[in-house]
């Protein structure tokens, strides 16, 4: 039986090489929605190409002009807001929902879909982050599953016997160091955004590059392994691996660890979550290891990265904290990226954001959403007084 | 419910591990027996401490001289010979057999414990290169099951996903190079016994330890591979890294590789294969990758050690090479470690033995003994022709 598939962010990095994936296996996935944020003349190709059943653009603007352009060539229906990502998320022949949405956006759609007992290839870290608790819990209640696309937690998932947490004394999320991994820091407070964006193995989004080198990013990624393994911070570690290639490891109470590896393309996690419990062709050849940089791990610089730190404080302090976190980070890098702080203000921004919140619990999607926009504005608040 | 083991070479190096393990796990065990062949003062002090049922040794002589010596501390029953040995292996009573005599006088035990479906903790490697298709044949008419115990087996079932070969590109299996890794044609045709077992990395038998010297070790390892995991030896290759730390790799259609890393510790894939389905602790931590010297791979020379290329041979031309091979390397090895041949005639005298075998194939243990009891004395008449 065929799976069929909306893609939440078909024109990001991610949905990209999704649909550069589900090219190779037409005849095991029928493509039931493609949608976008900004990128509507990438979407119209893509509708033209694969031809779903529906479009969601961002506002109605959006979807008229799309609509336009695909007159005669797509019988597809355009939807557009928060209601079309959530249509397609949850919509009853559905059965896979790629949640390639970047950053809190892409918040209601995959808990649309985990209310809705699809099987979520999570690729939207910032979801988890935000409302880990509450989406595993509906994904529970629905019977629904949640495969990590992301390379660490896919890596971990691969290796984690029964996807369960037994037996298991930690799990090591493996981190390139990004750009500035070898920097003092002196040499960090200078660092340009063109140097920032630069990453040395992994191609992706703008968002997500600024948070590997600042590590923010693995911070995040810690955060999101703990819901998605339900483990404490005390058993999730970070190694520093700068080859990529081994993509995190789980260790077991007999001294066994256990770790996928392979070449850093996210088509083979993409094909991972998409032919599980199967194994389906990536298009990408296993490494070669003997032609490869020797592998070298080190521990993570926590003075020159102490954006991962503020992520296991906030771990530990409770959702508000998390909430808080990856709200004034994604302001942060924000204005990062338009050159309005530099690249070492990010973590005093985050700090601030953190410092000046009280610890609460949250049981519903719309509280979060309201704590999420408050921090974001305080955010841009402090912004103004940096 | 406890498992009741029974240990096939409790005095050697695997045994004297598994002991260990299974002191930490009191509760979980019953030592039903230990065996021996020649050293009989630790059989002896092993039945003192761990006060199984029965004792086997090699004969009558030293079934007299254990008995007087444990009287009055222990009420083992003390059996000797192939009878004994296949006793313990296929009792009732027993669950699980650890198979850890050394070369093929292990033979006749692991195929008992195959017909009476035991779990068979799999240590001894010529079983299965003599016997795999018999073996595993009796495997699944028993529905027993075999855990490999060899680092390196051990290590592709912990990765192997319910532990079929589905999905599957190729195994990779790892190999330290041995001590004389870095050699060069002239260097290796002088090497003496001390320096071949003197192996950078594992502490083992001497046999096992000669057999990684020459690489023969690898070798017989691919011909285990193909039986254990019904695999063509094209898609077996077999990778240098010096560190042992990564302990051999399944590559998976999606371009992801899977592995099992470590301490190089025979105590861990001991304790998988005691624990399984389950995890124990073993006693072994986990490694500290940070701190371990940068991981390298490269292949394998086959100038320097043409006894790989032997093995793949054998195991296309098959059965009966693949015995002689065995009987032969046995022969070989242990002319060397008497300094009756020099190191390179090791892969001569095998060399030799294959260009004078024809291909047949059996349907019974004791026709496989035949054949390797000749090829033992054709080998040792080339011996004195050497």
């Amino acid at each position: 039986m065929k799976k069929v598939i909306s893609l939440l962010g078909s024109t990001g990095s991610i949905g990209q090489s999704t649909l550069q994936v589900l090219k190779l296996h037409p005849d095991s996935f029928q493509i039931f929605a493609l949608s976008c944020f900004n990128n509507t003349h990438l979407l119209v190709k893509q509708c033209i190409e694969f031809q779903p059943k529906y479009l969601v653009t961002k506002d109605t603007a959006d979807a008229k002009f799309v609509r336009e352009q695909i007159k005669g060539k797509s019988s597809a229906k355009v939807l557009s807001g928060s209601d079309g990502y959530e249509f397609i998320a949850g919509n009853d022949e559905v059965t896979d929902v790629l949640a390639a949405i970047t950053g809190s956006a892409g918040l209601k759609s995959t808990y649309q879909a985990a209310i809705k007992g699809k099987r979520i290839l999570l690729a939207n870290k910032e979801s988890m982050v935000m409302a880990g608790s509450l989406i595993m819990a509906e994904v529970a209640k629905s019977r629904g599953s949640i495969i990590p696309v992301d390379s660490e937690h896919n890596a971990i998932y691969q290796v984690l016997i029964n996807h369960t947490n037994k037996f298991i004394r930690k799990v090591i999320l493996t981190a390139s160091g990004g750009p500035f991994r070898d920097l003092n820091a002196s040499e960090i407070e200078n660092v340009t955004v063109e140097e920032a964006l630069n990453h040395p193995n992994w191609s992706m989004g703008d968002k997500i590059t600024i948070d590997s080198a600042t590590m923010m990013n693995k911070g995040l990624e810690v955060i999101e392994a703990s819901y998605l393994f339900n483990l404490p911070s005390k058993k999730i570690e970070v190694l520093v691996h700068p080859q990529s290639i081994i993509h995190s490891l789980v260790e077991y109470e007999d001294g066994s660890l256990l770790t996928q590896l392979g070449c850093p393309d996210m088509r083979v996690p993409i094909s991972f979550a998409l032919g599980y419990p199967d194994r389906i062709r990536s298009g990408v050849e296993g490494i070669n290891l003997a032609q490869c940089e020797n592998l070298s791990f080190s521990k993570p610089n926590h003075q020159i990265f102490p954006c991962l730190n503020l992520a296991y404080e906030a771990l530990e302090a409770g959702q508000s904290h998390i909430i808080t976190l990856n709200a004034a980070n994604e302001i942060a890098v924000d204005a990062f990226l338009h050159k309005k702080i530099k690249f070492t203000q990010i973590y005093i921004l985050v700090r601030k954001a953190l410092d000046s919140i009280k610890s609460m619990d949250f049981n519903d999607i719309d509280s979060i959403i309201s704590l999420d926009r408050n921090a974001r504005k305080k955010a841009q608040q402090t912004l103004m007084d940096i």
